[in-house]
């Protein structure tokens, strides 16, 4: 007999649903990130503290991450584009969602791999075509998984990781987003 | 007289602007990314490849984004949760935009900080309740902008931003994202 170990502690996140039926306040995050322009379109970004659980929490560590546009924008490349960063969202996202799922099913993974595109029509945010959007055109994610399971069972796995997940809902559906200055 | 300069070459956006408004092919990009997953909801994710202008491009380097879950999520916290990268992307793209619009308007600017919030209901990617989205309820971003310039005028340069900003407009609009097993 074998024990498929994916590294995910399911038990843990199936007893935080139970817990969480009772206590929906507790289930109420803030995810935050603060920005600090360096120069250019070059900025810093750090991600820290978060609220949840009914509480302050806090990553291990701060993590700063550079933003920029490339040098055939006239830039200096000091980091990603902006909107690089979405497809680092939607990657981790629905991998670490395969991973869970995968667990929870009693599959072994060995290797899951996720490749994403973004289709970006840049007249939109240059101002050249009002008819062009600003953001991407449509995305695809492509899965090269390997695990002890059916071709059938690992397409079963990537769907209900797509159906879960934060960030595949966050860019197929719309949010409200408001824009201060303090 | 003094020359405002915030580091944004607004001359070679505004002659790119002119040059793709008679090549649309050359206005259309792809961005990417390819995570592999490591162990539990830990990936990484890297980028460095992308196409525009009618031909492959890179950026200088190749960069490595860590993601995971925090400890509370029975997790180990190897870098920050997936939506979080959102959060990175959001707050990037509109502090570029306002030195962009700065720039292009002869503002001076001395700091620029952007704050970002999301609020997140974890019952929905937990599968606790059926009616709450997996995403972000809302967001909300804070500028806090010290520039030569009026009140009005830096409310503008902020709103200008948000207007041409590709990640406000894949967070606020519906993007399709279509995902494959290869």
């Amino acid at each position: 007999m074998t024990t498929v170990d994916n590294g995910v502690n399911v038990q843990a996140l199936l007893d935080a649903r139970e817990a969480l039926k009772g206590a929906p306040e507790a289930a109420q995050f803030t995810w935050r990130a603060s920005s600090t322009w360096q120069n250019g379109v070059h900025s810093t970004t750090t991600v820290q503290n978060f609220f949840g659980l009914g509480q302050e929490q806090a990553h291990k560590s701060e993590t700063v991450f550079d933003a920029d546009h490339p040098e055939v924008f006239a830039a200096q490349d000091n980091g990603i584009t902006p909107i690089e960063y979405l497809l680092v969202g939607l990657a981790s996202c629905l991998t670490a969602g395969v991973a869970s799922v995968a667990q929870n099913r009693g599959i072994q993974l060995r290797s899951v791999r996720a490749t994403v595109e973004g289709q970006h029509d840049i007249r939109g945010i240059l101002g050249v075509d009002s008819d062009v959007r600003n953001g991407f055109n449509d995305v695809k994610v492509t899965f090269a998984i390997d695990a002890d399971a059916s071709e059938q069972e690992i397409a079963a796995l990537v769907a209900q990781s797509q159906k879960r997940s934060a960030v595949f809902d966050a860019l197929t559906n719309p949010t409200n987003v408001t824009v201060e200055v303090a």
